[in-house]
């Protein structure tokens, strides 16, 4: 995998960025939410994490230059409250990179004819659509004081897909076979 | 926990971003170095990893102010390489920390009164002089071709205190009991 371009290679960083913080800031709501007792809201944020580290590892793998040291620019959600307001935050993170973020680094990436750029993009962004869903479910029935109704969370682990209960025979977005999602 | 400045908040959630690409980017070098047969090496990575996050969840934890999204700039090491080549990218990363970063971030929390941000500066700081020793003892290893010699590597949860083959009586950065040390 490879990249040449300044611009898509600042916006595989700073995606790398946000990532990185989204896995980070999951986790830490996930063990809020575990306390406040909403395991299942806690099984989504652990799920979710981990689509995040796929996602920063994709697009950290496509910049394979040289070791060395960058500023890097990126969006990320703080503040540390309780489950219904944390899913809030959640949800203003991923609408952001569905709406405006990865479709204009996406649109860069196949501007500058940068292909593998362009697939670690497209995961993210297909995945990050589903993201904004589930946290919306969850947020709902938080604030009503209530748990989420799931089995399990299943993430793929090329591309991010995630999805409640079972895995679909074939990744819809990248193909892969259903005995490798990771379980939740 | 809180904090009222804001070039503190600033540096609190730069922190925030630092620590969470250097706990993926840790990961990920971790596998590489499994994979290229330095198993010891690798552990070293992953326990690393783990104590980044645990100065992540706790740079954001003082961080504990209404959800909203910010842009964040922080520093990030790319370059996905052989072994010895991405430990020189983690000494990189440690010595900035050490030397620059945190001894500004620590000096401008004090300043400011921010005891609780002080605090969590103060533990990242004392660990990144651990971990730049330790990574640089994994590079003089790995690139003569031979793992690191360890037994295991047990890291503080509270404050990320790192040390190989036994935990100490007490933290010396936190004074955590020797039996929470968590172990890889
Ligand atoms: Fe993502
Ligand atoms: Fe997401
Ligand atoms: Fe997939
Ligand atoms: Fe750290
Ligand atoms: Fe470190
Ligand atoms: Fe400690």
């Amino acid at each position: 995998m490879s990249v040449k371009n300044a611009m898509t290679i600042e916006f595989l960083r700073s995606a790398y960025g946000g990532e990185s913080m989204a896995h980070m800031r999951y986790l830490i709501w996930g063990e809020i939410a575990r306390k406040e007792g909403f395991p299942n809201i806690a099984k989504l944020f652990e799920a979710i994490a981990y689509a995040e580290w796929v996602h920063a590892r994709n697009h950290f793998t496509v910049l394979n230059g040289n070791v060395a040291d960058n500023s890097v620019m990126a969006g990320g959600v703080f503040g540390n409250k309780v489950t219904a307001e944390n899913l809030i935050g959640a949800i203003i993170g991923e609408d952001f990179e569905v709406d405006q973020m990865y479709p204009v680094y996406l649109e860069t990436a196949k501007f500058q004819g940068e292909k593998d750029a362009a697939r670690s993009f497209t995961y993210a962004l297909e995945a990050e659509k589903i993201h904004s869903k589930l946290f919306s479910k969850a947020q709902a029935a938080a604030k009503g004081g209530i748990d989420l109704e799931l089995k399990a969370v299943l993430v793929c682990p090329v591309c991010g897909h995630t999805i409640l209960n079972e895995a679909p025979d074939k990744c819809p977005v990248c193909g892969l076979a259903k005995e490798k999602y990771q379980k939740f």
